[in-house]
């Protein structure tokens, strides 16, 4: 019997410790924790799991966070040494560690040193993103929550909005997604009402028009009385660069974007809008947990432990979609190496071109469509534009 | 039979549609809808509901935002007199409408010009707000689910800050509230554990001090490595002014304050903090609504309906709790004169003083304690508190 560890890294998800709680199930191995992401692992804040500390983490389905902690970490030449060192010191034969596409990479290098160093280590992966941007999955644990969060909550504020029209016109929600667009777009799924859904998409893959963004934005006026534009913090205009809210221990944190197009709105349509960031809950708010996503994580946990006992290495748990009939997805294996090639995942061409295409991929994802609202009331004279 | 209107008006909460619901359930006579609020009655969009109209508003329990339009209008004696000239000119004799104090005032005025012009016009008030600062009863319909929405969020956004200490330390979220502390206070409720809660709440009704904010946060920090802020929107600084965002057509909007307060925090304690708003959907987040809320809701609705259909006027739904034994409320009808004359109801000192008092008030109101995460895991080495 070899002894495994586990930890977690990067930014955490709302199923980020079904995962967790999956791997727990299965592993029959001694399970030691890495606390802290790749830092414990320099800082040798490893522990083997004490049957309450396992008992907590099986409890965690569906919570938020990560029970291990997690957290951003540059990991250098001497981290990786560092690393297998104390590792080797607490006997692990066996490293399984959930995140992106850093955390694939990592564990790749930990690999690729320690088999130099002739103390071979396995390494398994779990992929856990909102942004939705790791390659070689059809998509990753963590998204399809996040998703079902931007899409409920946009019908939710734009139902809202319509409620305030003599008061305000335009809102203008800023989503996460870093370089990809997969989450702003998730909010073309807000409805079936069209007053339910934004007016304009802005993603990272195509610039946007400010004509465009204005036109999208005067029709809602004309239909509704209201609109409401989407962006993905890493969207920009034609013109302009991609707006950065900050620098945090040197990442830059994207961030901003929906303050100048509600300026730019303002200023142009003479409309009254309001700019918000969907803020830290699109990646940890319980209530809007995807039951698809949530099982997918927590599988996806399983099969690593299962893969893990049975030698496997150098691998991460792939999400397969089979081509035709209802949604089914495999979890298969995917090496390391393809999964750090294929770079970040962009919102393809045709999910932009046509929505419908996009809402059929993500419908399953999200936990199925959100429930039914009834159509919104209309006075029968037409619109009233409230203009200032 | 008479004919009887009903109007919503102001900001719109979660629940707001269920008043409506509940309103449509109970009334026999024919029902006129208002449609934006008082706008609607000085601009005479005012129409008979269809069978169509009622059933999508029967559908709408528990759909954000207002089914009819609400918006907020300066209602002026001109605005007063076509409000009445239209109600005449349709036979109207009974006027319902859902609000805050503004709407109990602009009711109370309407009837008492109706009268003094020879043509009574009978008035009921459905009670409504998410920041719980209408007085003359216990709460209102709307606080409770932004109240479940606050503590639910602060709890996730305090595990997700958990699990990223090594990349932020802080954060600040601001809650709405306008003067009123109630909303920021519910966030105490947000969890078993101390470090899922906030270390500091900052409430209008008490200027904070910023060695009391900063020892609340080095304290979180030394315990946690993290530390939560809840500051309300009308918060401020012992030396300081509320902060005013904008002003929007001629009212002030409140908000800024976590922004500053974050500034403080990363200056004097060199750690990396993050503000964010926790914006609309605290007052339309559909997934967060509490049952009990929904339910009282409903039931002012209906009741609205059954007196103004036995003729009572001037009477605002209050909500009066039973002092003794399990949560009960008991809808009565109190004169909009109290309700006006009540003012801007205030968080009171014991329930800022002692925690515990104000918590048990609250559990019934939210829909009962929030589901149980597990006690975060910890390293047995103590703790890391990560500085720039």
């Amino acid at each position: 019997m070899g002894k495994i560890a586990i930890g977690q890294a990067g930014g955490p998800t709302a199923v980020f410790n079904s995962s967790l709680a999956g791997f727990i199930e299965d592993v029959e191995e001694e399970v030691y924790f890495v606390f802290g992401g790749y830092e414990g692992l320099v800082m040798n804040h490893i522990k083997k799991a004490s049957p309450d500390d396992l008992a907590r983490v099986q409890a965690a389905r569906g919570v938020p966070g990560a029970m291990l902690g997690s957290g951003r970490y540059p990991f250098d030449e001497n981290g990786i040494n560092e690393a297998l060192k104390h590792l080797k010191q607490h006997g692990i034969d066996t490293l399984v560690f959930a995140g992106g596409d850093g955390t694939m990479a990592a564990l790749q290098r930990l690999e690729e040193t320690a088999a130099d160093e002739g103390a071979p280590l396995n390494v398994i992966g779990i992929p856990k993103t909102v942004d939705n941007d790791l390659g070689a999955t059809d998509h990753a644990p963590g998204f399809g929550s996040a998703a079902r969060f931007v899409a409920s909550t946009v019908r939710d504020v734009s139902r809202d909005l319509q409620a305030m029209k003599n008061f305000e016109q335009v809102r203008v929600l800023e989503t996460m997604g870093r370089n990809a667009g997969w989450l702003a777009q998730a909010s073309l799924h807000a409805g079936r009402w069209p007053q339910d859904g934004p007016q304009y998409i802005g993603v990272p893959e195509r610039a946007m028009h400010l004509g465009d963004v204005l036109a999208a934005v005067e029709r809602g006026l004309q239909s509704f009385g209201t609109a409401t534009v989407v962006v993905s913090e890493g969207a920009a205009f034609q013109s302009g660069e991609q707006v950065e809210r900050s620098h945090v221990n040197g990442r830059v944190v994207l961030g901003g974007i929906s303050s100048l197009v509600k300026e730019k709105i303002e200023q142009h349509l003479g409309v009254t809008a309001r700019a918000e960031l969907l803020g830290m809950q699109q990646r940890s708010a319980s209530s809007l947990i995807s039951q698809q996503d949530e099982r997918e994580a927590y599988d996806a946990g399983r099969l690593a432990a299962q893969w893990a006992q049975e030698g496997l290495s150098g691998q991460m748990v792939a999400l397969e979609r089979r081509e035709s009939g209802t949604y089914h997805v495999d979890l298969v294996p995917k090496a390391l190496t393809d999964v750090v090639n294929a770079g970040e995942r962009k919102l393809p061409e045709a999910f932009i071109e046509e929505p419908e295409q996009y809402r059929r991929w993500l419908t399953p994802i999200i936990g199925g469509p959100l429930s039914d609202y009834p159509a919104p009331l209309k006075r029968s004279e037409g619109n009233v534009i409230h203009k200032n």
